[in-house]
C-alpha cells in the first residue's frame, strides 16, 4: 500500500481522557478512533491487526474440530430468563432496549444461552454429538469503567467457543486440546514466552473447573505468581499452602507479576445443560445431560496486550504475524524524478507483485524525521530505507523495528531482494 | 467437509411463523437459526455463503479505491445531535439504551454520522482528500414489521461505503465508478441478469441524487418498470409522462415486475458535510464544504434475494461464487469395506488436497433419498454420487443442481477428476 494513500496520519496527542499506554499509542499511530469511553472503531491498520489475529485463532480453533458461526446482538429473553441471567441483579453489564411492540430485548454481552438453544434443536441422540462452534462476536458489555483502551471495552470482538459432548471423558480431551491450542495462538501472534496458562479455580478433579491465560504485563489487571524454574504459574486465589503443599512446590520459588488475561476456558460439566434444559438418548437408550465447556479470547484485548507488552518508548513494535506489513519501505526522495524515488517504486512494485505485505512510504513532502517518526509509531517489524546514501553506501538500508540501534545496516539491492522475492 | 461432521442437520419444517421462501428454506437447510422476528444467526453454510458475498464485495470496493474499517455498534448521541438525527421522531428505527451513568447510547442503525466525524478528525486541507471507506457492518434497526426472512431485518450485515471529495467532479466520477463495481458484484454473485440500476429521485443533473439497484424478484416489495428491449429500468415513482418525454421512451415500451432493491447510492453533494462541519482548505486558500456520497449494499439482504430468486420447488440454487461449497459428493454406500465407498473416499481425499470445496456425504445410515433430498434443499450447484451402480455403469454420475432431468450424466472417473483437478 502507498502511505500517501493512506488517509489516517499519526497524530501527535490522544485525547486528554486517554490515558493506557495501548490507546494512546493505536490513537496517535492511526489505528483506532475514539467514540466514546471504551467504545472504539478500527481503522484500516487496526483492522488488519484485528483480522490477522482472527485468522490466527480460527485456524487454530478449526484444527481442534470447531466451525465457525455468527450468532445475533439482538438477545431473546426468554432464552435468558431459563438460566436467570436475564436479571439485572445477576448480570449487571446488559445493555438493554424495546422492540416497537413493547417487548424487552438486550445486547449480547455473552452467547452461552443462544447458542446452547440453538445447538440443542440439532440434538437428540447421542449421534448428534458433539457439536463444538465457535465466533467472533462483538460484544457490548455496559461496564462502569473503561480505562484501559482496547483491554477493557464497552464493545469488543471476543472469539467464544463452545463444546457439547456426550460424555465427561470426550469433555475432558477437548478441553486439554483447546488448551493446547491456545498456547499455540499465543505463540503465533508473539506472547508466546510470557503468557502461562493458570487454574482459576477448582482442580481438574471436580466435576466444574475453569482455566486462565495469563500474559505478564505491566498493564495488567491481575496478579499471578510465577515459578522461578518450572513453566508454570499461579492465579493469586489459589497461591496458598494447601494448593502448595498438594502440588509439592514451595513458595519462594515463586515470584508476584502483574498480568492481563488474555482467555479462559470452563468446564461445566453438565450444569449449564441441566439449566438449559439439554439432553440427549444415550446408546443405552437413557437420557442423558450434555457435558458442556466455553472457551474465550478477547481478540481485541490481545491487540492492547501486544502493545502494553512489546511497545517502547518510540512506538508499536508488532510481531511479524500480525503486522498490518510485514515491510514498510521509506523513500527519502523529495521528488519522484531521482533516482532514489524510480529505485524504491521498482522495489515496491516488486515487492507487490509478490504478494508480500508492503506500506510504502511514498510522500514527497515529508522530512526523514518525520518519516522515521511514524515508522517507529506504526511499528512495522522491518524497515528497508531506500535513499541517494544508503544507494552510494552500496544499496539499501535495513533496521529491524524492535532493534535499539540508531542506524540500520546496508545491504545490496539483490541481497535485499533475495530475502523477499522467491524467484530472482 | 465431511457431512457426518456437519452438525446441521436438515429439517423438515420451519417455524410456523415464518412465511417468506427465503427464511423456510434457509432454515430448513441449516443455513440459519431464528433467534427472534427479524433476527437470525448464521450457522456454518449461511456464514460461508454471507463471507463468500463480502469477499466479492470487499474486492470491487477495494478495486475502486476504498479502504475497509469498522466502526462500532454503540453510537454517541452527541454525533448524531449534530444531524438532528437522534430524534426518534426522524428516525424510527433506533434502539438506544443508557450507560451506567446515565448517558443515552444508540445502537447502529447507519453510520453516516460517526464516519463522518472520524473522517473530519483526518481533513483539514485538499491534500487530505479524498478519504474513500466501507466496513461491513453489523447493522440494528427497531423495525416495527420483520417478515420477509433475512430480507428485511432487525439485525443485518450491510456493507456501507462513504466518500469524501474535494469537488463535484471527482464525486460523481466516484459516483459513476462505484454504479460499475455494484453491477459487477451482482453479475459476480448470479443476479446480474435481472438486476437493474434506476434512478430514485431527481436526476444525475442536480446536486443532490441517488440510485437504486433492484433484482427481479416475486418477493420484492418495489415495482419497477423495465423497458422490453434497452436494458434499463425505473422506479414507480418517476415512471411517468415527464420523464419518458425527457428520454424519447414510449410508455408502453415498457412492463411492471416486482423487485427487491439490493443496493442504493446517494450523492449527497454538500448537504451533509455543511450539517457535519466538514471543511478543506482548498489550494486557492478558501474553505469549502467537502463533497460527500453513500453507498450502501444489503450483504445479507442479498442472500435472502439469491434464495428467491433462485431457488426452486426442491429447494435452494446456489450459483457457484457464493455457494458454500463447489461440489457435493454422494457416497450411497451402506459400510465404509465395499469398493464405492473407498473410491468416493479417494476422490474426497484427493479433491480436498488441491483444495477443491467439496462437502462429502459420507453417511453411511442415511438412504439415497434422503441424501438427494438434502442436496436439493442444500443446493450445492454441482453433485457427484459415486455408488455402485454408478462404477458398474463406467465411473460417477454428476448433476448440476439447477438442471431439472431426474438423473444425472455417468462419466468415467478419469474425465470427473480432469475437471476438477490440476495435475492429473
Amino acid at each position: 500500500m502507498l502511505q500517501s494513500k493512506l488517509f489516517t496520519k499519526t497524530k501527535k496527542d490522544a485525547p486528554s481522557d486517554e490515558t493506557s499506554k495501548n490507546a494512546i499509542l493505536l490513537y496517535r499511530a492511526g489505528f483506532i478512533h475514539k467514540e466514546l469511553a471504551g467504545v472504539y472503531s478500527w481503522l484500516p491498520l487496526g483492522l488488519m491487526v484485528v483480522n490477522k489475529i482472527k485468522e490466527i485463532i480460527s485456524q487454530e480453533m478449526e484444527a481442534i474440530g470447531s466451525s465457525e458461526i455468527i450468532m445475533s446482538t439482538i438477545q431473546n429473553k426468554e432464552i435468558w430468563e431459563k438460566s436467570g441471567r436475564w436479571d439485572d441483579e445477576k448480570v449487571d453489564v446488559w445493555f438493554k432496549s424495546k422492540l416497537k411492540n413493547g417487548n424487552e430485548v438486550g445486547f449480547g454481552w455473552s452467547h452461552e444461552e443462544p447458542i446452547t438453544e440453538m445447538a440443542k434443536s440439532f440434538v437428540s441422540s447421542y449421534k448428534d454429538l458433539p457439536i463444538i462452534v465457535h465466533q467472533f462476536q462483538n460484544k457490548l458489555r455496559n461496564e462502569v469503567r473503561a480505562k484501559a483502551g482496547v483491554m477493557r471495552c464497552r464493545e469488543f470482538v471476543m472469539k467464544d467457543m463452545y463444546s457439547y459432548f456426550k460424555n465427561e471423558e470426550e469433555l475432558n480431551n477437548f478441553y486439554n486440546n483447546c488448551i493446547d491450542a491456545y498456547m499455540k495462538v499465543y505463540r503465533r501472534i508473539g506472547l508466546g514466552d510470557m503468557t502461562y496458562v493458570t487454574s482459576a479455580s477448582g482442580g481438574v478433579f471436580t466435576d466444574k473447573f475453569s482455566h486462565e491465560f495469563q500474559t505478564v504485563c505491566e498493564a495488567g489487571e491481575d496478579n499471578i505468581y510465577i515459578h522461578k524454574i518450572q513453566n508454570l504459574a499461579m492465579n493469586e486465589e489459589i497461591f496458598n499452602e494447601e494448593t502448595l503443599n498438594k502440588m509439592n512446590l514451595k513458595k519462594e520459588d515463586f515470584e508476584l507479576k502483574k498480568a492481563a488475561e488474555v482467555g479462559n476456558i470452563f468446564n461445566f460439566g453438565t450444569k449449564k445443560s441441566e439449566e438449559m434444559d439439554m439432553y440427549f438418548t444415550d446408546n443405552d437408550g437413557i437420557k442423558k445431560p450434555v457435558y458442556l465447556g466455553s472457551y474465550g479470547i478477547g481478540v481485541t484485548r490481545l491487540v492492547g496486550v501486544i502493545v502494553e507488552a512489546l511497545s517502547d518508548e518510540k512506538g508499536i513494535v508488532w510481531p511479524e504475524s500480525v503486522s498490518p506489513f510485514s515491510l514498510h519501505l521509506i523513500s527519502l526522495a523529495k521528488n519522484e524524478n531521482g533516482e532514489s524515488y524510480k529505485k524504491a517504486k521498482d522495489v515496491y512494485e516488486k515487492l507487490k507483485s509478490q504478494h508480500v505485505e508492503v506500506l510504502f512510504d511514498d510522500r514527497l513532502e515529508k522530512s526523514a524525521g518525520e518519516k522515521f517518526g511514524d515508522s517507529d509509531l506504526i511499528g512495522i517489524p522491518m524497515r528497508v530505507i531506500i535513499s541517494e546514501k544508503s544507494l552510494a553506501a552500496g544499496g539499501v538500508e535495513i533496521k529491524e523495528r524492535k532493534s535499539q540501534e540508531k542506524n540500520g545496516e546496508i545491504i545490496s539491492m539483490d541481497q535485499f531482494l533475495h530475502m523477499y522475492l522467491k524467484d530472482c
